[in-house]
């Protein structure tokens, strides 16, 4: 980051681009400036480029390339797969979960103003969903169950093989099929993702979550799927989604999946292991904090804590003042005043629901980083407590019933 | 280009990106890379580079820095545009033309599918619409008329102006407001664009047409004006679209058009010089070759022939072993067999608006390059003449008529 010594635990909401990933867009932000339609020399160049970054991202999901289809933004993938299966296929019924990213969660609210009947499962108090809820929701009329792998506030992993069974076994025995995609934003590059093991439909990804460019994600849509475009134009992806390719963010895409998946084990483990450790000295260290989220099955580099009687907003301002940037919440809704739908959903009263920090590991981050915040976050929760209403009611009525009712 | 001494004449395709911003872009392509909806130091300085951004961009066209609404391309901005006018509005009428580029056609198309009822006004031999068509062709349940500045293909620069003129009298007298929205993106930077003047509600424009990044638009939206998203999520670009910011091209594209914009007047004297220059030669030079588009209500850097009996593709792999990038029809469309939707428009035959070439000018070109073209030219057209079975069978009638008769 352009501070100087800043730990930055905030990887959910973004990643820092690899060397490597600026290095392989600069040819083609610089001198092959090619529309990758046109028939000259370099316009193959670049084209080509784009069906090995397709080739890249199609192995790190375990798909042919030709069922990669690039777009703007993971947001973009999304809308788009929702959507689209919802308008283009039979049946008004879609189910999805309560905790589902906003991408998610507006286009299913904003199907529902044009007619679509959508049930959002609720989760229990670790945000997760079971296959069961999902096989008790299917209906005659459902089309489409739209369901996320990982969970961006608070890293739960949902079941989604168990729920890609359920949905076939549904198939199996009905005229209308049940189409199945699941946001894998946050879980590519940084879990095994398995198209074909997960028996999904149509899966989201995002470039900038896994050490790519910002503005370019793609969307997994699998062979003989139907699925009109979103965004009409020329030919380009195969007549799916028009614009002119964006090159650079294309190829840097391509790039970070490769190596995202080339390190990923040895990654995932190390992050499992800091999580656990900073999770325990946390929950040790600071009275009345909770972990958010499922504490076994979660995104490797995840931790997220409610502590209660403050609010998050001023534990990141403080934070952000020791040089440590985190996030409240995910980074979309980190301006918000809104409490977190995920963790209203996991049951966490209104107060409770504000007072959450998130902190995502990436690449970079070491046990040491976390040992500073360590240093600082006690006593900057301390500080937070002592300007709290809430925490000096606590301590006069010495009942913390009174603060978790919901 | 990669090839040296490479004569790119398809600057409607795709531009070279400049310099200063590539330069630009580079901070947020490194060091950099904060969501810019974060708390941190960085991404406050993130958030304020698409502030400035903003402003540029809303300065090349007269409008409000807070009507600029960042998208993924051209494409995006212009299906939101159309698609979202018409099913936030009353009104199940749209008004646009036969020559508009696929991504508005082609989201015209799937509303008529939606049951909405789309006129589609011809245009003229020189591709030109007037605002007494628009004017006629307006119903009371007329919500959206959607009509391009300046056609990708052959150049000409419709009257939005009058037609604006023409909406706006037809509002004061109506209740149900019909909106105006112009595809512009062939137009910004290249020749004076202004929202007020112009009278238009929305605006759609690229970043890749203006020496600027691929993956980045704008879409203008005159304040006041009730947009639903196109791609719903986070709450950037204030609510009204999802996604976190690519940073990196919107900076890029902010920079490209305060520099167009700076250069417009030069630039565009000495583009339409030689285009003036070009056309001339040609149809001196090459017998049966005729102008497409109007000779002068068109865009400084565009040249668009058709030369008869012969086909676009053949002409552009001859000229691409000449060193010479050109194009046939849009870039968009150059892979496809489908003669050009614009040609045929404009009352060409089916076999001559398959033999068209467009030669469109960037900042590096000069007349030498295009004495270069006309030292070739000549001859690629005679020699795919004489392998032409029409020009063979042209010979032997030696009656024009016999291949023009639609």
């Amino acid at each position: 980051m352009a501070e100087n010594n800043f730990i930055y635990l905030d990887n959910a909401g973004t990643t820092q681009m690899r060397q490597e990933v600026v290095q392989g867009m600069m040819e083609f932000l610089t001198e092959n400036y090619a529309n990758p339609s046109s028939v000259y020399k370099s316009a193959g160049r670049a084209k080509q480029a784009i069906d090995e970054a397709r080739g890249k991202v199609a192995a790190a999901i375990g798909s042919r390339a030709n069922e990669i289809y690039f777009t703007g933004s993971g947001s973009e993938s999304i809308n788009w797969a929702v959507k689209a299966i919802a308008e283009g296929h039979a049946g008004k019924h879609i189910i999805t979960t309560a905790v589902e990213h906003h991408a998610s969660l507006y286009t299913c609210q904003a199907l529902e103003k044009a007619g679509y009947d959508v049930t959002y499962l609720g989760v229990d108090d670790r945000a997760m969903v079971t296959a069961q809820q999902v096989k008790d929701a299917i209906r005659p009329d459902t089309v489409l169950v739209s369901i996320m792998m990982a969970n961006n506030e608070v890293g739960t992993i949902m079941p989604i093989a168990e729920i890609g069974k359920v949905i076939a076994e549904a198939n199996a025995s009905r005229e209308n099929k049940i189409f199945f995609f699941t946001d894998a934003v946050q879980a590519v590059g940084h879990i095994p993702v398995d198209v074909n093991e997960l028996g999904v439909d149509l899966l989201a990804m995002s470039g900038h979550k896994v050490y790519g460019p910002k503005g370019v994600g793609a969307l997994y849509i699998r062979r003989g799927v139907k699925l009109n475009p979103l965004i009409h134009g020329g030919g380009q992806e195969r007549g799916r989604r028009g614009g002119t390719e964006n090159v650079a963010g294309i190829v840097g895409m391509g790039i970070a999946c490769e190596l995202a998946i080339a390190e990923m084990d040895e990654k995932a483990k190390k992050h499992a292991e800091l999580r656990d450790y900073l999770i325990k000295e946390i929950l040790e260290q600071i009275p009345h904090s909770r972990l958010n989220g499922h504490p076994s099955q979660r995104l490797p580099g995840n931790v997220n804590i409610t502590f209660e009687f403050i609010e998050g907003e001023g534990m990141l301002l403080l934070l952000n003042a020791q040089n440590i940037g985190a996030s409240s919440g995910s980074a979309c809704t980190s301006g918000s005043l809104e409490p977190s739908h995920v963790l209203m959903a996991t049951g966490l009263p209104h107060e409770m629901a504000h007072g959450s920090l998130r902190l995502t590991f990436g690449r970079e981050t070491e046990k040491a980083d976390l040992d500073k915040l360590l240093e600082v976050l006690p006593g900057i929760v301390g500080r937070l407590r002592q300007i709290s209403p809430l925490w000096e009611e606590f301590q006069r009525v010495g009942n913390i019933d009174a603060f978790t009712a919901k």
